[in-house]
């Protein structure tokens, strides 16, 4: 027999029991939170139909979109010599690999729309596959963690999604600041400067300040036939400092000729005096942050991004509002706000927090027991069984080996205790409990070891 | 705006939110009791080389892989005057959708054989795909829940999976029986009937009884060259009837001259042992099924079924022993044993025992707050900010809208409590808790609250 390539595909990922231990524990604290809010879990398909699919990412996305080829015979009918090889992938593929859980969502909404109530609160975590070229963080599939809530107005949903961004960090025991601004301010920026119609152009490149700096942005501004009058307008905005009074403030003699920005003014007091109130007041630090942009066009109101204070990366969690998500679909007037875990990059900053608990933070066997023989194994079986019911996750090893083997066995499973029943503790009806960091021993009953494994 | 087709593709599912519940209902028992039982978790990615893929299931599974387009100009280079369809699909797709979790699984293993420690406990739920015709409660995507114990031969594995098999679903509530045989008696039969040779249109054949009776059965083995007297010599193993103890005792007669025969008998009596054990006897009914063959060819030991007593339905959880899960990929002598559990079947099952306890099995969310405007939403917030910290699932509507239309919302979301706290309520720092289903209201302070919808 041929020994064949036994490789994973470049850009994806394999996970081992302790990667899935940590990762199932941040899901679990992202799942749990999004239920307490009362958002309910959806899923899709990890198959879409390419026509769902293609033109909702630019051209870039719909290159990145990962193509599924037809069964049977998928060249009947293709006329290649007249195809370019964009076409003919269209031609034999008819469905695509999920690039993201928002266009599926926005499907869905559509296709159920008699079967939901709004406003409809929703989440979802699943895999997503883009064709990326693969780089040290950046994965060909990787989880995303939406949550949204659809067809309301109301600036609650923006303030509840602040406090549930701060609940799941706070959980996380990761120190944050989550960046707030809003659309409407940057469209009153733009207008008030004389460039409403250079709003992408103004956002692209503002979002860039954290990154390249002052000076950069300005010359890509330039670059972009913004005036120097402009940029020179546009720069206190950009360098504005102080507590989110002090900038709205400031902004309200600024954008006093802007509707649009007075509107977005209006907006971020509301939800900033949500939570201002005494008992509602994050843990994470919030900003009023002017420069952030976030690229996506399809944002109307406030926008939203994390950063950890701790480990410096770039965003990981962000999200917004937006006015017209089924549009495309056919399904006007669906507006809605939602945010997006970035679970890659939040269990790369967790790990690393957490490198020196990497024995807690690994653990889900507490108990291995020692076979000693047929005899002790149905004394053991019966322990287990009770252990199991009790909630506690053991096992027996499975076979009769030397005590060494089994003993290294529960080491490199990282089980904490490890219990020999022998014929002395069967006869007594007790367990010997070896507390495999310490060494210690002791003898225990039934009552007394399952108080001492559910701690 | 074009309105665009909006479909899942054929064979695919969208799930809601009252599906995602229940899923994720059974998910938890299935995972919970894994690792109960010491199982560990791990994951592999979606897509697998087509290499590691191709040939392991056969040509009609190599014709229902979904293959997966190269990016790129993914036609460069290639002959298609000179190319079949299926040369051609292997050269443009470098990659396909896992088909199920064994193969990826025995990958993994060589893989990270470095990284994991003997014996091995692992469990995988994820789903795979298959390009069958769809069909009702067939799907081209669907999970599979695997768990698999390699590089340990003792028989406490295989009584161990059985009290899992047996505690899933007790926690389900659901009343199964567990067929078990081994294919070590069905190479002694073969054997002894003078068909050593023919021992997999044996299996494949017997393996129907219960679908087409005796009579086609005994059809499809003549048509296989199998003579009229060794058929005969059948009969009485495929009718024999009596506990496993009668069968066993029946079988030692007829096996006797079968060295192979004689191991399986051992290792059944071995395996029931065990589970006839005061304190370990299964609540499902465990029977030794001389007809269970289970088509994989893998197959060398032990093999179980499941089927639901309550509903007919197929096999809702099937497994055995192998000796050799990872030859293939270069690494000899890796023999296991494993179950999967066929989620699909088991939700149809489990959803129609359950559907007058919609109400109850579909709930997440336990209390709405009505909504009477800015000064009662602070003081709600604060209320379920408590709350959700207390793990109570928990939302204000987030609009003032009409009493109706808020009251209407928690109907379609089916939440069993409202919550309406204005400003009497405010003032004696109260609230008024309704029960949807009875209509009686009762104030309370907080604690009382708490208490109510922790039940």
């Amino acid at each position: 027999m041929n020994k064949q390539k036994t490789g994973n595909p470049r850009g994806t990922r394999d996970f081992l029991p302790y990667e899935m231990i940590r990762r199932n524990r941040i899901f679990h604290i992202i799942r749990t939170t999004f239920e307490h809010f009362g958002y309910l879990p959806i899923e899709t398909p990890a198959m879409e139909n390419l026509s769902t699919l293609i033109g909702k990412y630019g051209d870039e996305g719909d290159r990145l979109l990962f193509k599924v080829l037809n069964s049977g015979n998928f060249m009947e009918g293709i006329d290649i010599l007249n195809s370019t090889v964009n076409q003919m992938a269209v031609a034999i593929c008819e469905k695509g690999l999920r690039y993201d859980l928002t266009v599926p969502f926005a499907r869905f909404v559509v296709q159920h729309q008699q079967e939901i109530s709004l406003p409809f609160k929703r989440y979802q975590i699943q895999p997503v596959w883009r064709a990326d070229r693969p780089q040290k963080g950046r994965y060909r599939e990787f989880y995303q963690c939406d949550a949204d809530v659809i067809g309301s107005n109301s600036l609650l949903n923006e303030a509840e999604l602040i406090m549930m961004i701060d609940t799941i960090f706070s959980k996380l025991n990761m120190d944050v600041c989550i960046k707030i601004n809003n659309r409407k301010i940057l469209s009153g920026i733009a207008h008030v400067i004389g460039c409403e119609n250079k709003i992408t152009d103004i956002t692209v490149a503002i979002d860039k300040m954290e990154k390249i700096g002052l000076e950069k942005v300005k010359e890509e501004l330039l670059s972009k036939n913004i005036s120097e009058t402009s940029i020179q307008q546009l720069q206190p905005v950009l360098l504005m400092e102080g507590t989110h009074i002090e900038k709205l403030k400031q902004l309200k003699d600024i954008l006093q000729s802007s509707e649009t920005g007075l509107k977005g003014i209006e907006e971020l007091e509301t939800v900033f005096d949500y939570i201002s109130q005494e008992g509602l007041v994050p843990n994470a630090k919030v900003e009023l942050d002017l420069t952030l942009a976030r690229g996506l066009n399809y944002y109307t109101g406030t926008i939203f991004e994390v950063k950890s204070l701790q480990i410096e990366t770039g965003s990981i969690t962000g999200g917004g509002r937006y006015d017209d998500l089924t549009g495309i679909f056919g399904l006007s007037n669906m507006s809605g706000v939602g945010i997006s875990f970035g679970i890659e990059r939040i269990y790369d900053i967790w790990s690393e927090l957490n490198k020196n608990q990497i024995d807690t933070t690994e653990q889900t066997v507490r108990a291995l027991f020692i076979n000693f023989g047929k005899q002790e194994e149905i004394y053991c079986l019966k322990a287990l069984k009770q252990l199991r019911a009790d909630n506690v996750c053991a096992e027996l090893f499975p076979d009769n080996l030397k005590l060494q083997k089994q003993m290294k066995y529960a080491n490199a499973k990282n089980i904490p205790y490890v219990i020999l029943a022998g014929e002395n503790e069967m006869e007594l009806q007790k367990f010997t409990l070896k507390n495999m960091q310490t060494g210690q021993q002791i003898t225990l009953n039934y009552e007394e070891l399952l108080t001492t494994l559910s701690k």
